[in-house]
């Protein structure tokens, strides 16, 4: 379950509408159900919880077991949508901090020389007993011919094969890519990787639970059958008509459109848990993608509270008056830490008395509430999504709500939210200044 | 020296006002060098490039020395202007890997429990070798009561007299604090650590080139006297009246001015090196924290380049025509690395071949020049801010530059650029919420 509070919002927009908004809503909603909308032939994220594939689920953790057991060192070669889901759910539930199981880098996602050139040489470090690091890797890219993934992924795989030779390279990379006759898939065939599929049917920013986020998901230990489950649960509450999540999804929805019409430009997306920062990152590219297109959409900007409430906090708090905010909460303690008693010898030497005995989760809900409560009194609608328990199933659950709503939202803006002709814009000319026929 | 290409930008300006904005900007500079303007109280940061304190300079890199040749951990918890700097310079010049050098730890800078308890666990950890891990702190707070690193420094500096004695752990800790009577300034006096000050007349986001910075930055094994010496450089330049590069920084406020005027809401700051990700953060906080007050301000959004095209790179193209775009580049290669020949057996089996033999970096400056075309060409004012090479000097320049620019451009907007009335608001709540009297 999710919970969509929309107090803070409400005051800020047009009561005698809502209704009307709410409807919109509500056709937008079946269009996406009935297939019969714009771009409907990407609705394979639906169609994937609808009918999962069980024996690629089993191969996915099959794959991952092999991995974990093998490798010191697991590389995930994608960028955007090959990465930034994989990267928002190890970020939410693993440790912050290296330490059981594979350390998984990120490679491909940029064209930074420096930066490869360092990951090589972090690769060729020893292990602390002095035995070579063993290296694994997935290269994740539809086409495989996406230049920044491709480029990478050439040099790191000359470098495994140089150390590890062709034949056992070939067992320590995974091709995650499309089904057809892509470069990748021709590649991976030829040098005999295993394959994992991208359905036709998926579009990068939707593709978290395909191969694409759920091999690196599980090669980082996370349960991806709960977080299948949990997105299953949250898919079947939304196709229940009048159900209590779709009121809440279409609520969401009609208001988010209406401030999005009177004029508002941004969004800023964050939490209070430092563990939701990269799904601030997953989110800004699916909400971007999908709605920045035909001169329309919420520029969405992800942010880390409190953090940047000491960075962006005076720009929210006092800037222009062109903001929407959307909370994403979790309603039970991600720790049970509790502040220590000060120093002894009495007093109030570092000032924090008042906090004595209370836990940071206490703390932390305090400083959401006061920043909701100042942002509203500044004038910006606040939105809050909240989850039950930060894990895999709660997770699962909010990665598919954004999908949904990003897929009704964008119906209601009148535009495609699955293609992205723009993205095509600065390749076009790259390719043409490096003489790409 | 600092190049400034305002050439994307100057087609969106209309010509026949440029000369009066510039006059504007003029003037606004003026004010900042007689101190005439408003916050004048504020321009400490000035100061200390004008008359550095070379006694300070000289304990920071003692101190650092220290921690150095004794810490594998060093925690440097700060929130803010307090650790951004320290970030952006430490992630623009070393390594993006752990390796050599302490290990650099942030924390206090937001209140997660699950972080903090995780950071402790990670702490706990041996060495490779068996042997405890040294841990070393760097506490920074003007006043102490900042909650975030008040509560955090308190969890970590009890654990630290846990574990080394309140002794030896007064010799691991250096708080940079106030130099007035605030209670961090009171406990390292009772406590015995080593202690160095924050300028009165220097507000957070203009201290990276104090202690505030420079302590981290030295512990990271980075040269700060060629920081500072660019900087000082970059300062001299624009105390010269009518130099290159004074024309060049009123050329950009007086143009980015006129777009805030014009109605653009939004400035995208981004660098296709993935070293200077961080220096975008602390650029989003000079900019933000300054300019967003009085419903005035371009929202700075900090992008990762060519990353970010493959999320808010559809909405830059495509979106609202709200955006102007600033790009940080570094003239010369930051690496060497080629694209190595493709698979032998001929063909081009991972589609490739036009890249063999070119440099990472000349196929990122294809990249980003592809990129200004198309954002040009979808309507974005495109500004570039150019360093020669990636290294301390350039960048120390680039850090004075941001700085002087933002209290030049704040004036033109008729808004104090060095206060932050807003970033109260969240903590009054807050406070009021827990109890604080």
């Amino acid at each position: 379950m999710i919970f969509v509070n929309t107090e803070g919002a409400l005051p800020f927009a047009d009561p005698s509408s809502l209704g009307e908004d709410v409807h919109r809503a509500e056709r937008a909603l079946q269009q996406v159900q009935s297939a019969g909308g714009r771009g409907s032939e990407w609705l394979g994220w639906r169609r994937i919880l609808a009918a999962p594939d069980q024996e690629e689920l089993l191969r996915t953790e099959q794959a991952a077991g092999r991995i974990r057991s093998h490798c010191d060192l697991f590389i995930v070669c994608g960028i955007g949508g090959s990465y930034l889901g994989a990267k928002a759910v190890i970020r939410a539930l693993r440790d912050h901090f290296p330490g059981e199981g594979p350390e998984i880098l990120f490679a491909g996602h940029h064209v930074g020389g420096r930066y490869l050139e360092q990951l090589l040489r972090y690769l060729e470090r020893p292990a602390p007993d002095g035995r070579p690091r063993e290296v694994c890797l997935n290269v994740i890219s539809k086409s495989g011919t996406t230049l920044e993934t491709a480029v990478a992924f050439r040099t790191l795989r000359n470098w495994m094969e140089r150390r590890y030779g062709e034949e056992e390279t070939a067992r320590r990379i995974v091709a995650t890519t499309g089904t057809g006759s892509g470069v990748l898939a021709a590649l991976a065939a030829k040098k005999g990787y295993e394959t994992f599929s991208i359905p036709e049917d998926v579009g990068g920013r939707f593709s978290v639970l395909t191969p694409v986020g759920l091999l690196p998901i599980a090669v980082a230990g996370i349960d991806i059958r709960s977080l299948l489950q949990g997105a299953r649960s949250l898919y079947r509450q939304c196709e229940e008509p009048g159900s209590g999540m779709v009121r809440q999804l279409l609520e969401y929805a009609a208001l988010r459109a209406r401030f999005h019409d009177e004029g508002k430009t941004i969004d800023v997306i964050g939490s209070f848990e430092p563990e939701l920062e990269d799904l601030g990152g997953w989110i800004q590219q699916l909400y971007g993608e999908s709605e920045g297109k035909e001169g329309k959409g919420l520029f969405p900007v992800a942010a880390s509270w409190s953090t940047d409430l000491h960075s962006i906090g005076q720009m929210v708090q006092e800037g222009r008056r062109n903001l929407i905010e959307t909370f994403i909460t979790v309603r039970e303690p991600t720790s049970q830490l509790r502040v220590e008693p000060g120093p002894e010898g009495g007093g109030d030497p570092d000032g924090l008395s008042f906090l004595d005995g209370l836990t940071f989760h206490e703390i932390n809900r305090q400083a959401l509430a006061g920043t909701k409560e100042a942002h509203r009194e500044g004038g910006v609608p606040v939105f809050e999504v909240a989850i039950q328990r930060l894990d895999e199933e709660n997770l699962g659950g909010l990665l598919y709500f954004f999908q949904l709503f990003t897929a009704v939202y964008g119906y209601m803006l009148g535009i495609n939210p699955f293609d992205q002709p723009g993205v095509e814009a600065y390749k076009r000319y790259m390719y043409r200044n490096l003489g790409k026929d």
